[in-house]
């Protein structure tokens, strides 16, 4: 087992990443305050691995809340759910939520212990990629609105992350392909190192050889780790991470959330970005074929949905949260491993962009 | 004008108090970081403020939304309005939402200021005796849950609150007499000379007398800010704020949100807390009559709803938000003039309380 620190004074908070950490009741139960827990998970993963969760945690009372599957449920209507069962139960303000699932439920249970009773603990438990590499680190928790991605949410921290690679094994493949949108995402932003060896290991991957999925994790969350440590509200340096994502969240708000996954949408998203850094003239092409390459290798999408009109995509991007006083600031590459958010583009380019980076209708 | 600080490091903000500050508009506007307000107030208070409060911030391209009033009003479904409303003028993230209302609007549109986007900035104008003495103050926002009251929100502090006392002319007395409950809370919970000058100005209060009034605000506020400087998210002292209260949410959750007032609901409950509080015997008998008395003269409820059956009581009284590990902790009376929290008293003097202090069903 690795351990990584989330650096955030009092908020600090452990990320261990190992091979059966279902199975090391401790990691969890050292981190919960009281006698009570409340597992939130979904109807995909309760019948992989709710009973050995319980197994292990069952002189905490464990409540068990289990929502339906999918971003189109990642909504307040479904959040309210948990707080109906926390409440049915009587759950107290020392009771600690898991989130067991990926990033749709740790993205709604941990805003659901942010809100119950005004804030109560909670313990990220993510079992897919995207979940273990991207949303169970750094607090973002929230719902959608139909009219905007992640519109509401608060910052809120775990107690502690606890990434058990072994549920790896049981991902679907599309589902490894949209995790890995958010690992070559970390490469792109601040660690062209770390895009090299996915250059060198993205076979590896996809077979999910132990090593180097263990490896990708780990090298991700420290970067996560980095970045939230640095600036955890997001008032300057966190919104590189959301390179794509403004792109993705059109793409996903505009076909309907659950039609493609976040990571499929991030990843047409980045080589947008990529294609509009470009037309800026930060990028050399042959650096936006190699990103385009490797999103292609993950098996992943390098261009937005065709059915998507270019003028509605510009509507949508419109409600991002990254708009100031009018202006649309966009994560872009100034080189291959440094991303910059900015607002200075001309407004042509994106048009541009978006008018060539799109399937046949 | 008066002002007042609540004194919380990085998250410090102040209170004006003063006649007219509806029509000083430097007081709002420069705690405005950007150039958006949203007005966020309901049917009763628009008609009454709202076109003044326009006038004065018209170059802030003012959002209105205007809700329905009452308590019965304040759920998530209401709240999602808001969000409607600021996702449709595509409000960002550095919009100022502005609570225009009493303390159900100051909880709902605190709460929408917390979640919006992960947190936008906002201001409490409260139009109400019992937002300004008590709601609009401490950063408690949230709304109702049916199985509890509060039972969903968020620590928030707003950026300032301006309580302009002219408002109250227009306050029907109900209302008027709900505030002074809280009001008189603080006298019983840490401020025994302060209850024995609103013994002798009650009067006073009741007719609106400017001075008296302006100085029981500020008295109020001054208490309230003390006791939230010392314990912000209320892991310990702040819970004294709560006396009456989880025998005044047990009523008002039991009665069904918007048939008693909050201030009345809470009136009763410190009566209900005292009498326990005497059957422990901390608080002397002569003490029960005066507090009674006080309450009495403020045209407020000293007895529970008879058609709420003790059993019930007790069942609602459960879901409060002090219960810790399955025990009931109660904000009881050591003296007039100081609070504690405790879960130590015996079940048979609760039941009795509550058995003798209901009016006949």
């Amino acid at each position: 087992m690795k351990t990584l620190q989330v650096d955030l004074g009092e908020r600090s908070y452990p990320i261990y990443i190992g091979a059966g950490l279902l199975d090391r009741a401790e990691c969890l139960t050292r981190h919960v305050p009281a006698s009570r827990i409340a597992i939130v998970t979904n109807e995909t993963v309760a019948p992989l691995y709710l009973a050995k969760l319980r197994a292990h945690v069952a002189s905490f009372q464990p409540l068990e809340v289990i929502l339906p599957d999918g971003e189109q449920y990642k909504t307040l209507e479904v959040l309210n759910r948990i707080f109906d069962a926390l409440l049915a139960a009587r759950c107290d303000r020392r009771t600690t939520l898991v989130a067991l699932g990926g990033g749709v439920i740790g993205d709604m249970a941990g805003f659901a212990a942010a809100c119950y009773q005004r804030g109560v603990p909670f313990i990220q438990v993510p079992t897919t990629l995207l979940g273990q590499v991207d949303s169970s680190v750094g607090g973002k928790t929230g719902v959608n609105h139909p009219l905007g991605k992640n519109m509401i949410g608060a910052f809120y921290q775990p107690r502690a992350v606890i990434i058990d690679t072994d549920t790896l094994k049981t991902l679907p493949d599309r589902e490894l392909s949209a995790g890995l949108a958010e690992v070559i995402k970390y490469g792109l932003i601040r660690d062209p190192e770390f895009f090299t060896w996915l250059e060198s290991n993205m076979d590896k991957l996809l077979a999910r050889d132990t090593e180097a999925l263990s490896f990708a994790i780990h090298r991700s969350c420290r970067n996560k780790a980095e970045v939230v440590a640095a600036d955890e509200r997001e008032s300057g340096v966190r919104a590189i991470l959301n390179l794509g994502h403004t792109f993705g969240h059109a793409i996903e708000t505009g076909l309907g959330y659950g039609s493609w996954l976040h990571g499929e949408a991030i990843a047409a998203g980045m080589v947008m970005a990529a294609d509009l850094s470009q037309r800026l003239r930060w990028l050399p092409a042959a650096d936006v074929t190699r990103i385009e390459k490797l999103i292609l290798r993950a098996r992943l999408p390098v261009r937005a949905p065709g059915t998507l009109a270019p003028a509605r995509f510009l509507e949508l991007m419109a409600v991002d949260k990254k708009v100031m006083d009018g202006r649309l600031r966009l994560v872009l590459l100034k080189r291959l491993g440094e991303a910059v958010v900015t607002a200075d583009y001309p407004r042509a380019q994106l048009e541009a962009t978006l008018a060539s980076r799109r399937e046949a209708a």
